[in-house]
């Protein structure tokens, strides 16, 4: 077998590109990041944190109109100037491709626009439903100078709790008559979004779901903390948009003071300590010294893990 | 404020009422070990580990008719005389309240036979969608002569991921015109999912559904492994549960040949290293020294990371 090329990765040179708007550059850092490329650690330590940057999370079931609105976002922020970029985190499924290909090419728009960055990413391997390097990432792209980054995942099961620790203001869209699918999401999102957007507000049962979301949320909250804040859109018309972009910016404002600041950090650093630690973990090694001691019949799964 | 009195458990004496069949000494220590009652470990280690005891997976959508043919299931192994556990594993959602109660009314009749013991369990606190000690509970369950152990879950996001890394047969219920389902389900299931139930067989769809599922199987697995076994059932007819039943049984049967077991194991394992690592990790401490070096201006994520 031949040997392996030794790739060298010049990381200030990469890092003096991305400084100076390089997106292919931004691109190929990603990559290495998501690959943990060696010395990506010792570059990341190296990034500033800027503090004007902050990340929003949109989530809600497919077909609810989560690109749709994103869109509209990116042309808001685009229009007055800001750097943005977009993370949309794939399920890491074969099954998605046709679902979510339709969805990203209306986005199509922004993919050559100088100052928008857009990247997918796939939720493979990790523990919640998130791609396991999404915090470095977001952080590459506030130390990069985007100044508004957006991330957009299909909100079932785990995902959009996850997205509810990474972000600074999570959105959570929904249409009417998706009760089901507001009971197919965990807790965690109804107690952390922090607007929801009921799109397709045209339709019937917009109040009904309107006043279900409240209902629920209020009773999950008992201790009387503010009820949560309700847009209704027709995105497709643009209808009620200019409202949720005022919401959102004062939602940003709003955890600018709080020591919700100190808790999202916290949560962060508890994940990445746990993809540390999940690193180190090597299932393959796991499985040949089960093996051995299975064969020799001397096998016990719980003296097994206290020993390790 | 008082002395909190020195609870002692005895587990031995919970071992041996659990080994006559006293079905409420079972209930206690399970919650024992879901609390990590100190010496819950240790009790574990101690538990035997029954070759003929096997662990049922079955997972699908909300109204996809798990419970009915979890039921039926129920009933057929309780009539050949074996002793059946049920866990229903609830996301922990308040929101979800309404819903899963009325699926569970329908296990009601089971609730007073003596062979068949039901726990519902709070997905709560755990990295993926299952409970955090769900690998030992079942392994108790194994241990106190339960022959079949029956994991329910709602297949939404990471859920069904986890219950086919538990289970030694996976069960994915669906119903015709689930296709957003589907979608919505992680490759994982579809990947690992050992049987499809198309249930509603009488609805117009359900062929297609059928063709579906193998089209999308048979395209993710390009190395042209056998294809899926789909079981067509009306559950409130029991219709199509004898060869439910018979399908189970034969990939039971095949499991206990293969090296499937090993590898069930090792993520076993992998798993309870993985929950051990995180029980270490305290964030109230965490957030302390995050808050003392962010007012001393001297936080770095990254390092603060490399250094732990």
């Amino acid at each position: 077998m031949p040997a392996i090329p030794d790739i060298a990765v010049n990381w200030n040179s990469l890092w003096e590109k991305i400084n100076s708007g390089d997106q292919h550059a931004l691109a190929r850092t990603i990559s290495l990041i998501e690959n943990e490329f060696p010395g990506y650690d010792e570059f990341l330590k190296k990034l500033g944190n800027p503090s004007g940057a902050r990340i929003i999370g949109i989530t809600g079931p497919p077909g609810a109109g989560k690109s749709t609105i994103a869109d509209t976002l990116i042309g808001e922020w685009a229009g007055i100037g800001n750097k943005v970029a977009v993370i949309c985190v794939d399920p890491s499924s074969p099954f998605h491709f046709g679902a979510l290909l339709g969805d990203r090419l209306r986005m199509n728009q922004w993919y050559n626009h100088p100052s928008v960055f857009i990247r997918s990413l796939s939720s493979r391997g990790s523990l919640g439903g998130l791609n396991p390097h999404i915090i470095e990432i977001a952080d590459l792209l506030k130390a990069a100078g985007y100044e508004r980054i957006l991330i957009e995942t299909v909100g079932v099961g785990q995902n959009e709790v996850d997205i509810a620790g990474l972000a600074e203001t999570t959105v959570v869209v929904l249409v009417p008559a998706s009760g089901d699918d507001i009971q197919a999401m965990k807790s965690g999102i109804l107690e952390t979004a922090d607007i929801f957007v009921i799109n397709k507000s045209d339709l019937p049962q917009a109040d009904e779901l309107a006043r279900y979301i409240l209902t629920r949320t209020m009773s999950a909250n008992p201790n009387g903390e503010e009820p949560p804040v309700i847009v209704k859109t027709i995105a497709t018309e643009k209808q009620g948009i200019p409202e949720l972009y005022v919401q959102i910016n004062l939602h940003l404002e709003k955890f600018n003071d709080s020591n919700q600041k100190i808790d999202l950090l916290t949560e962060k650093a508890w994940r990445l300590i746990l993809q540390k630690k999940m690193r180190e973990v090597n299932k393959t090694q796991l499985k040949e010294k089960i093996l051995k001691e299975e064969r020799a019949g001397k096998f016990n799964l719980y003296q097994f893990i206290s020993d390790i």
